[in-house]
């Protein structure tokens, strides 16, 4: 049996990421008007890593971005959620300070694995924390393509910043970034987005 | 580039696995009075599964166990959740179509594995999924410790029926086991159960 500290630990840990459900995300899941919370949000992005991994290139440890995307976000339990169109400089100092907090109650095999999967992929640098992190961008793209236009027209977001957010997924995936353009097309000509020139004069363009 | 007739079917299965968010469970977060759905339900067992790996015996896969509980309740879109403590016995095959429906969207490859990971965890005979259904059993409990008795106080629910429902975990960890175990001792002492008499007479205990 393991010494009860541990277990304690991670009951403890687990008291604590059981509130990633209070973490409203702006944008909502398909077909709902309610905000997304960050658990439900970490499930698809792993989902989407699983199904979409074979259209990517290079190729990338699949279950290394499954643990990537679980936790990634988790830190968000003491840092709260930061909207993609207008996240602070600050923000990721924040996040690896709640990072420590969080994963600090784990023991220190575990410890170490999160905090190396929320570094990694912070960082942005490795195939699979680049590829975790197009996933990242494609699945608010895709609720907001279904839910129509979702936040983007809730922000007055441009079809230019959206695409500009979705760079990542160019480089993973042709297959992917082609299917994502056409999505894209389709929102343009449902009138989802707002022109250039509103975004520039609300600023949300810098 | 993949076949577009693939990412076509991709996209449309994450259409639809994207709605898990509006299958309710009974349970709900830690620390809230809305019911859990059944995307952060899933979240939380991988996560679960992940801190507690472990703490079990025999060593497991722990990338399958995690690629399971993503996986396993999926066929919810179509088919719905079921509670635990009144489980139809049809539920397994509604379930079973559900799925065959659900992931036979999927390429062959990620749908031949989706459905051999669904019948593995409904089988639960492997370490593997006698692991994840041990989670899968944890987490509500671990839940409802922490929102003053939940769904034992809600359907007058015996200590003995938990233990009874949650006895796949003293197979897998005798140190989890006993954590949840001094648990279910303090939610006694709280008075979250109902006896087992005022249980017998709801026709619950069945």
């Amino acid at each position: 049996m393991a010494p009860p500290k541990d277990i304690h630990d991670i009951f403890a840990f687990l008291g604590e990421a059981g509130k990633l459900g209070h973490i409203e995300r702006r944008t909502s899941p398909i077909g709902l008007t309610r905000r997304e919370n960050t658990a439900e949000h970490s499930y698809h992005l792993a989902l989407m890593a699983m199904v979409l991994a074979d259209e990517i290139d290079p190729e990338v440890d699949l279950n290394k971005v499954i643990r990537m995307l679980i936790v990634h976000d988790l830190p968000e339990v003491y840092a709260d959620d930061s909207f993609i169109f207008t996240r602070d400089a600050n923000q990721s100092e924040i996040e690896r300070k709640a990072a420590h907090q969080l994963f600090g109650m784990l023991p220190p095999k575990r410890r170490d694995e999160f905090l190396a999967l929320w570094e990694e992929f912070e960082a942005g640098e490795t195939p699979e924390a680049i590829f975790a992190r197009a996933m990242d961008r494609l699945q608010p793209t895709f609720n907001n393509y279904h839910n129509d236009g979702g936040t983007w027209v809730e922000f007055g977001i441009s079809a230019d910043q959206v695409i500009a957010k979705n760079e990542p997924i160019r480089t993973v995936s042709a297959s992917v970034w082609a299917k994502m353009l056409s999505l894209l097309d389709e929102a343009k000509t449902k009138g989802y987005f707002a022109s250039s020139a509103k975004t520039k004069k609300t600023g949300t363009d810098a």
